[in-house]
């Protein structure tokens, strides 16, 4: 047992592996499997809710605990139907569709003339495809769906499925689901799905703001679900139809934006290194192109097995939000400012407060995290004759994000060795996530939980019935330590506590 | 600062009471309250979604870490439509609503006859009470919905608001949310969103049980929204048209369900009890008809303001629903039992499971928590002529699921005091959530935090600054007692361990 030669997980990954390891191994599965499933839609297994909720919660309390002006909301996912009027998502979130007649397939407009201009310059015609993508871009800033149409046609654009060129006309879809109201008759006639968890918090600004004496400046945090009627859903759990988001909103002083913008930026980047995202496969990427809400956006990105792609985006968002829903509400959306302007002298008083913005797709944090944590490390086994070279595979994840923080293996089902191993769970059950395994051999054992990520194998062997000491094997390094059953606790507690990783924010 | 009488809190508590304290110190809002709300849908606000995340942490950790036989999943919200079928809701999960004509209200018929049935009962003609309810139900099941229509008629039952009894036909309004499937064409047409999160754990039976290689008996645990378009939602978040649910469904031989059924309920039982609802305040309540899909069922009751409701239920499902799955998916839904029969001698073999299921309502599990923590005290204060007696409001909440664990107070604004007061939150903040309050007097802030139930607060005064000593003052007794800066992490921290609740399950 020598001689790990790790090597980066991604260069020898695939997502496919991820995707087959996930659903094997209790993280992920397809949602309604037995049913063939539901397009881009998954469900999260015994082992995947509980690495989800540790990253959701390390998050929460980053957030909500170890800053004094951040508290957390938690709104319904139904919301007025004239929030959304308000944000523009009811006249404004929608993607350019297309059928081709032939297949009966449906894809979006602008993917496909995208797809056409990467062939172009694959083909060393640049030129061609700069022209084709900045003719698109003027057809869908005018709104002429037709242009966009006549583009796909001139440009003989095919059906990947038919290989045939008879398209309908390309219409306007709006992304956010919607459903009928309500039984009572009278109530508003339709209610859309939050498409994002945003408005969520800027309709509670005022009440967040005066029930928890909040002053400017101060953030509110949400967790919780959207949904979105996306067309192009694919690359696993990266983009889902349903999907959850960490957000928190920061209500500042008009003209400070830049100042927090910048410093929730960096603070976000050292969280996403601090629950192990190493910094060389972590880079911003500026949008060149704002949001209509925006003054300054930039995304953190990670680099998955299919290249670098947004984990979280910060966003300067100005007034908008606010300013949208003071007008459509006739409620005043302001705060008074009781600090002295030094220039005036005077307090700053009234304003509509500016925000910034810091949203984590939780799912898309979540596969980060899984595809970091997989390594496979070639070992070598036995000596002499014997030795062999052998994958281990297992998941080094961040024991504080562990689903199963040590796993209790009684050497054999015999002489008190079962009933040590239950004792040593029931003192240990009301700090940690543990799992008892008693089937087969300790290194196929040990095989299973490196697998799910488990930081400790504890084995109760002749010795333990001794003098109550157990082996402690280490997942990363393949190590045994020797120690007393009376330390267990303090030893995994260290191991596993979030302060290890709020002592590097 | 004596003679506290501490009166049962329901005795002078209204529901009222509850909403207006829920909103004026940031527990639940109205949803989209600035768009004059959303009828039965509430928002939590900073001090809501900690109490309820600590609640549902307490039963997530109770269910899946406590339990070597108890794993969890979050299975989506989105499910293939074929579930619903399978469940029986598509067809059956009804209500019999009926129109006026004049006012345009709507209303559940079912309700209608049975208010005129009580009107009846008070007027003393039980027997006339009596009959009206046996004709409805013989007319519901019989699904004669003109003979309920009818039977409004006849017994001339009005609407509240018109006054009249010009009433439409009765129709059956399915409760279920739906909307429109994909934007990919051929995709599943609509997708409900789902009315109860067991499903997600009956499809998911198979892949959890292989993947975690779970042993019959087992459970799967889940904590999510579901959402029923209620006509009759009211009592605040006690019946709301989107709700969160804590279920866990345990599958067991078929013959052993009697067994678990009862281990359950009182499991249960003691749970509650154990995070804070006293037992003269809670009751079993045996359900006289049961469902089509069980053979026992009883929900667990708490004495809420307007009377005994149900928290949680407990139902032997029997195989109902992974018999109904299997039929539909073609999907074998067997587990494979290795145990030994005594009788035979030979493996139990494959069997479909029989289910116990145990299901809190979340929200009602807040509100309960809520009204059972509201407490009013007479208190005493000042001596001799100065003598003045009032009244302290304070929530009571057990210390492991308050919102804020410790508002840290310097006594004045300088002599240092306010860095003093800095420097302890930045050593705690790690482990607990905690306030830093500068503003008004001493007795002022104790009262803000009596009002959002923080169990201790932190003074630094004088003589803080000369030993390091703060007082730490006590939310139900109003003691101070003065101990070493040094000792607050252990001092809260065996106070709001989840340990503690745990030692008596």
């Amino acid at each position: 047992m020598s001689n790990p030669t790790q090597k980066p997980s991604l260069e020898n990954t695939q997502l496919k592996d991820i995707v087959a390891h996930a659903k094997e191994y209790g993280f992920v599965f397809p949602s309604s499997e037995i049913y063939d499933g539901l397009a881009a839609v998954y469900d999260y297994g015994p082992n995947g809710v509980e690495l989800k909720n540790n990253l959701k919660q390390l998050w929460w309390r980053a957030m909500t605990q170890l800053n004094a002006n951040v508290v957390g909301i938690d709104a319904a996912i139904f919301m007025h139907p004239l929030t959304w009027k308000a944000s523009g998502h009811v006249d404004g979130f929608n993607d350019p569709l297309i059928d081709n007649l032939d297949s009966k397939k449906r894809y979006r407009a602008d993917v496909l003339i995208e797809d056409k201009a990467a062939e172009l310059a694959k083909q060393g015609d640049q030129a061609g495809a700069d022209i084709l993508l900045a003719d698109m871009g003027r057809l869908l800033t005018a709104e002429d769906l037709a242009g966009v149409r006549q583009l796909i046609i001139d440009y003989k654009i095919m059906c990947p499925v038919s290989g045939t060129c008879n398209w309908t006309d390309v219409r306007q879809f709006n992304l956010m689901y919607s459903t009928q109201g309500s039984a009572v008759e009278g109530d508003a006639a339709q209610i859309y799905l939050r498409p994002e968890t945003a408005q969520g918090i800027f309709v509670n600004f005022l009440n967040v703001q005066k029930s928890a004496r909040m002053k400017v400046p101060f953030g509110i945090a949400q967790i919780g679900k959207a949904f979105r009627n996306e067309i192009v859903a694919r690359q696993f759990i990266f983009r889902m139809r349903e999907f959850e988001q960490m957000e928190m909103q920061f209500f500042i002083r008009p003209g400070t934006e830049m100042e927090w913008y910048n410093k929730w930026k960096e603070t976000r980047h050292r969280w996403h290194q601090a629950v192990g995202l190493p910094t060389d496969k972590l880079r911003f990427h500026d949008h060149d192109k704002l949001a209509h809400y925006a003054n300054a956006a930039v995304d953190i990105e990670y680099e998955f097995p299919f290249g670098f792609k947004e984990i979280e985006g910060i966003h300067s968002r100005t007034d908008f939000d606010l300013t949208q829903h003071q007008a459509l509400s006739r409620k005043k959306q302001q705060y008074f400012d009781n600090d002295l302007d030094p220039e005036t002298g005077k307090p700053y008083g009234n304003y509509v407060p500016y925000v910034v913005e810091t949203s984590v797709g939780a799912d898309r944090l979540f596969l980060a995290t899984l595809c970091q944590a997989y390594t496979e490390e070639t070992i070598t086994e036995g000596e002499g004759e014997k030795e062999q070279t052998k994958t281990r595979t297992f998941l080094k994840l961040h024991p504080a994000l562990a689903p199963v923080k040590a796993a209790i293996f009684p050497l054999v089902k015999k002489d008190g060795m079962p009933e040590k191993a239950q004792a040593i769970f029931e003192e240990l059950r009301h700090d940690f996530r543990l799992l008892i395994e008693d089937k087969d051999a300790i290194g196929k054992r040990y095989t299973r939980q490196d697998l799910i990520g488990t930081p400790f194998c504890i084995v109760v062997d002749g010795q333990t019935m001794e003098d109550d000491t157990v082996t402690v094997r280490h997942r990363d390094s393949r190590e045994q330590t020797r120690m007393p059953i009376a330390e267990l606790r303090n030893y995994i507690g260290e191991a596993v506590s979030f302060r290890r990783i709020f002592e590097h924010l």
